[in-house]
């Protein structure tokens, strides 16, 4: 299995979207969180039988479900005796864009109403979000400074060749001057609060 | 006049909402820059009638229109001889909240987007989307931190009694707090770019 | 002036849309009833000078704007002493579309939630809501089946060669052919109620 | 099983939502269609699970999703090797009611839409989109009126008794009236077509 492997290199945790229960027992001892993807979010059986491996659980929101419906999700994984459970914001459908800016809006102040009605921690995906490299990093440090609790990113060592999602994914040297910027806006949420 | 004394008084540009073309007499020889509220920003004889006065326009988009609508509306300003137009986000109506958070969403990647396919300066109002005074300081933050060209914020010495919009005004200590943060996070914007 | 010309050839009503106040001085002769456009539904002093004026207006949905904005717009003519409003719902945009559907999405469940919060009577306009000439017959059908007041709809001798909107007008077969469903549809609306 | 009584009962076809594929071989003798519940619309190895039992499918659209991703979720049962598949449309948020008409809209331009971009028959569920019985009668004949292929509705002997969604239900007088209203609804979608 190559997860134990990449795991042992990377001292990193190891998150893998789990998309049917059958897939839970192949990959449970190997990740260190199970990933819910967004058009999984009310797929409550998927939920009850993820929630019972007591592993964490990030739950990405849907790109067309409300606060209220994310939050009622979650609350379905913590009703089945899982209290680690991570909210994953990733950009909503809005009717204002008509495809001049990115695939989905991120709705950072989601990231606040989701900590003042729950006390979950909130991150947010701006690569899912955004699905342009060029909008990931201002992306990224608007999460960070509306005071997100983590940021999860694509990363690749040649975005443009990545199997999966080239368009999104940001090159090592992007994602140092992100890491330092993120550093420093991290610095300023402690200035005189 | 009390706008003049006002502008005396603050050394600070001043800026009044126009919202009929009879009031541009009245107003224009105090005023720095016109303000095109959000519910105007489809009319087009006032556009018309304002672009002519060559002052700066601040043009507010609607809550309900989208970028392309938006930057028409501007379009319009500049076919007209005024090529001082300010776009403001102040907000947009999406499907998702069902009242849970705050009044309209903020658009922060329409920042991005509006930079993208104009030339014109984007600021923010926090104040007016979010409607919500613990919100505004987190997305004035979030604002600045994707890059817009500048914030507009209510404030006022005593936010719980102002006449108008009591909910969303900043007090002048928050308001102190938040311009620290604001100037930290504009010099992370310089970092190795 | 054509407009009296028209007026007494066809012994129809003619409804005009006013953008300006401007030209109020210039119509009011010749028009029975005042359109009020989506984008200029909550410009204000447009809407009081035409209230004043007494003249039936007939007040378009802005397609961005909720029903709680709409009747709002409305309740300011009625309260500038303007009994006689007619709504006329054309279409909301909404993010579930992506263009592979018409330009907007025609809200019949306005047309009953209108008439459930006001006394005012509710059309319909299926041309401008679908911007697409295929659309039209059946959304008309659909308006009729759901219980609106009324129909307004693009009418042209040669459609596709109209000046104006030439995707979205009828031609006089097809109009033939939807009246006679239309007249059915109204027959039916009596059955056993 | 009562379900096999019912069936013998009614002579009508038994359509059962399936949330889990453990349920399916429960289900599977007893029943003619398989319904995907809207939240399940995307839960792809739910989808081919039931794709491959060859039982027709009744397909909801998720009321955040777009028809493009509702036809994409239909092209995965099909691709499956299962071309019986009904679409059904229940309504979908939109950010314009801020609750003053019904839950959802119904979306009744993606049955056009859907008709248009495919072949699959298509219909509406005028309870769960309003999820109030004032509103049923009247959509269920703009659905009928637009051109569905069906209308499937919730009927109960005492609607406000009714364990699940009383708010929704049709009496059986209701019904009664409705029938006689589609009924001729129908023969009006004959005429000088």
């Amino acid at each position: 299995k190559w997860l134990a492997e990449v795991k042992n290199k990377l001292n990193l945790p190891v998150i893998t979207e789990i998309t049917d229960e059958k897939y839970i027992d192949i990959f449970l001892n190997n990740i260190d969180i199970i990933q819910i993807g967004s058009r999984n979010m009310q797929n409550f059986p998927l939920l009850t039988t993820c929630a019972k491996t007591k592993k964490p659980i990030m739950l990405k929101r849907h790109f067309g479900c409300s606060l209220r419906d994310w939050l009622g999700a979650a609350e379905y994984i913590l009703y089945h005796g899982n209290p680690n459970v991570v909210l994953c914001e990733r950009g909503i459908t809005v009717p204002h864009t008509h495809q001049l800016t990115s695939r989905f809006i991120v709705d950072l102040e989601a990231v606040l109403a989701a900590k003042e009605w729950s006390h979950l921690p909130v991150i947010v995906d701006p690569s899912h979000a955004t699905f342009n490299r060029a909008y990931v990093t201002p992306v990224a440090r608007a999460a960070m400074a509306i005071g997100a609790d983590g940021i999860i990113l694509d990363v690749h060592p040649v975005p443009e060749q990545a199997a999966v999602d080239p368009l999104q994914s940001l090159g090592f040297d992007d994602f140092d001057k992100l890491m330092k910027q993120l550093t420093s806006i991290a610095s300023v949420m402690e200035i005189d609060m």
